[in-house]
């Protein structure tokens, strides 16, 4: 088993300059630390709560962003795709492909993304049972592309609440893809808010703790230089400042659940 | 308040025979029991649990046939949407373009169904609560369509599970939209059968009569002359040979319960 | 199948007047209306959510107050026991005794009121599926007392809240034993106020016609002249002045219902 | 904080010899690991699934043996307690008194637990929020103990499953009471075998891990020499022989865990 990975980054691109800044700060966090990062942001908030949330920067925009911070910071960088025409464009320049977990059962999509050969990164439906992602991940490996992951991000749990079952990450394990748990969509209350989504972003530290003494292949969490004027996720991203002593945190635990790996 | 309306069909266009087949039985039930009726099917299931999955005839084949059954039996069709460039040729022969749950917060595909200005049916998600269903009807007539229609089809409760929640009705019907009881897709099992959805036929008479007795607009019923041998949905449809006089029980219920009709 | 009966009266016996006032009020009603009455209250509240929150008369005081409800008025009785030695003195008096939910599998108080011979009504744990009451009819049973009722009353759904899961009832029929529809508990929201549950009495016609419509036994429906200064469950009773209308309405439901019963 | 203390025994006193021989070998790991061990067995299982499961040896024939237990191994004791009557004489002998879950809200047991001057420990019923233990505390606490601790032990997720949300832990802690983690019950599938509830083992350390990571007081894990020839809560028993190095694990994550505390 590897050491624990990051994917991190602001939930949106707001704008070049904001990317180039997170980027920049996350790497050097993440070099002082010593974990591989991957650079997550979105380039359209494709399923916002209300139809006037803001909803990023959009794709023609945002490509040559991604494309600088890779070839700036030589990060690896993630995206979500929404329509089956974004699928090669994305795929030109970034490293992974997210599939929102409203879409994880659209098969053309899953289908468009295998195609590209990049990674695609699959979260779970707040629908589904960690068991039933097996057929997810045939629909990718029949289109030719067994560079897999599934995040967990939270199970519908009566409403406007997910409840995060860790037992889920073992059995996502067994289909054999690296499994990721996403702390930030984990404390989301969907619809909480009316017009948005609410969140608590003070789980996001009781989670992470929680799926990474289980064991993940990798931890997923949304932050930003002040989250509380972000324009979405806010109430769930982890301030930057305080992402470093978290990770670090994690880090540790990790290295004591890859000694003795768990077992189902 | 109007009488109780049928949504009625096979899960999947199989053929331009098999359509014409089951829109004239269903013209014919329902001419005797004077209900009005909107002719259900679709052109493509496209979030079939398995790849290999059958999905239908497709969008070029299927519009045809959805005119043909218009002209033919001077009946309202009504079929999903999952691709935002579908909207606009589906909108042009079918009345009623209905959002899949899993889509139903996809802006862009909501934006590009009201701009057809035919009805547009929602499904509320099975992660969402029955409140958050007035975003999406702003989605909607924000985009200068207030035709709109909400349909309730179950909620997730545990795993491979749903729950109808008869309380989401009224609350639903406080957006001013009619809201639809969908008695197939409400005893689904999702992934319950490994490689494909599980269902309680048995139960589609049960969540009916009591959504009927609480006032909806209309019940959303897939029916089929030989279910077990349907290629999707199988578990749930009502036999073609079972739909009157489940229907013509409906309309009693509904005599009584639109007679006195719910406040909340 | 016999027409549906009702079993209704306020939370608490709160006095010897409120009690025999209430009575008296619901006897009056369902003889005009033609419908069974069994008078339910309580004389300990034993599970308020607060230590300091109000339990009622207590056993000594109430019991002869069911005696005089019953010998006034000739109307059967109703009331829960929490403790195995209150089985036997309310058994010499009141004619159905009830298991509360949280209660619902503690064996030996189910034996000690099956050993009374008189009815047991047992309400489902929020914690237990419909199927599982097979299993609890057979404690009382095998204890030589067959005259079983079941009352669904919500199950839980996420945090603070109850779902009614209708396809329960016919479920929890093929026991063999009449099926009870709580409209009151169904419709609380526990521990939803803090130090005192909530509740959502408007939710009550809704529930009770959609378990009226599916077919049951029964349907339960606290009721109180002033619910809004009731010491308990204020939020779910429905006013007297209202029930008359409610309860007609729902024999109306139920003689469509009764005529076509629901096979599973 | 305090280092992880285990709460650890067989579901049931089976007799003098197993219990004796159990806690042998208990305090024998648990000396070798260095690590608090409370002596948790139960003297009558009062709520079985079914009326013919085995209950174990009572109240009379057990208190003795916790008493030898307590005296030949200087080990504190814990057991449940299901009626009023019981808290008085267990509480003469038993270190622990322990409220099962369904009967967490009963006011009376509590009281008369609470009287006993013994440490309480509460699990946390399957139908309640972490944040309604605050109610349940201050029954307690207003009845002159402030001893007490309180148990996760899964919440009710659809049918016949639960889930461990790790938000709860936090949660409850606010109380000021410790908090424990039951990995055994958590795993419980309540009914799920039709006359008897199921289990996976399997999950047990995944929970453990998981818990102990985000910080618990103790860690409740039912273990039995041969589980799967118990006469109750087989299938969520851990054997004997694999206890060890689960305990040891889980006291690596805890040195990481309580030198990081959560906040919230």
């Amino acid at each position: 088993s590897l050491p624990l990975a990051l994917i991190a980054g602001p939930c949106q691109m707001e704008s070049r300059d904001h990317a180039l800044e997170t980027a920049a700060a996350l790497k050097e966090i993440t070099d002082r630390l010593g974990i591989g990062l991957i650079y997550k942001t979105s380039f359209d908030k494709a399923n916002r709560t209300s139809v006037n949330a803001a909803r990023g920067m959009g794709l023609e925009k945002a490509l040559p962003v991604f494309a600088e911070i890779g070839e700036r910071f030589g990060l690896p960088t993630l995206t979500d795709v929404h329509e089956i025409h974004q699928c090669a464009p994305v795929g030109e320049v970034v490293d992974v492909l997210q599939i929102p977990a409203f879409l994880c059962r659209q098969t053309d999509l899953l289908v468009a993304a295998a195609r590209t050969g990049r990674v695609v990164n699959v979260k779970k439906g707040q629908f589904l049972a960690p068991w039933d992602m097996v057929n997810v991940v045939a629909k990718l490996t029949q289109s030719g592309n067994g560079r897999v992951l599934l995040t967990e991000r939270g199970a519908s749990f009566g409403y406007n609440t997910l409840v995060s079952d860790m037992r889920g990450l073992p059995v996502m394990a067994q289909t054999g893809a690296p499994v990721v748990f996403d702390a930030t969509h984990s404390v989301q209350q969907p619809g909480g808010k009316g017009a948005s989504s609410g969140g608590q972003r003070e789980f996001v530290p009781v989670l992470a703790r929680a799926a990474v003494a289980v064991g993940v292949a990798a931890v997923f969490i949304e932050t930003h230089p002040d989250p509380d004027h972000a324009p979405s996720d806010g109430p769930n991203m982890v301030p930057l400042k305080d992402l470093e002593s978290l990770v670090a945190l994690l880090q540790e635990i990790d290295r004591v659940a890859k000694a003795h790996p768990v077992a189902i």
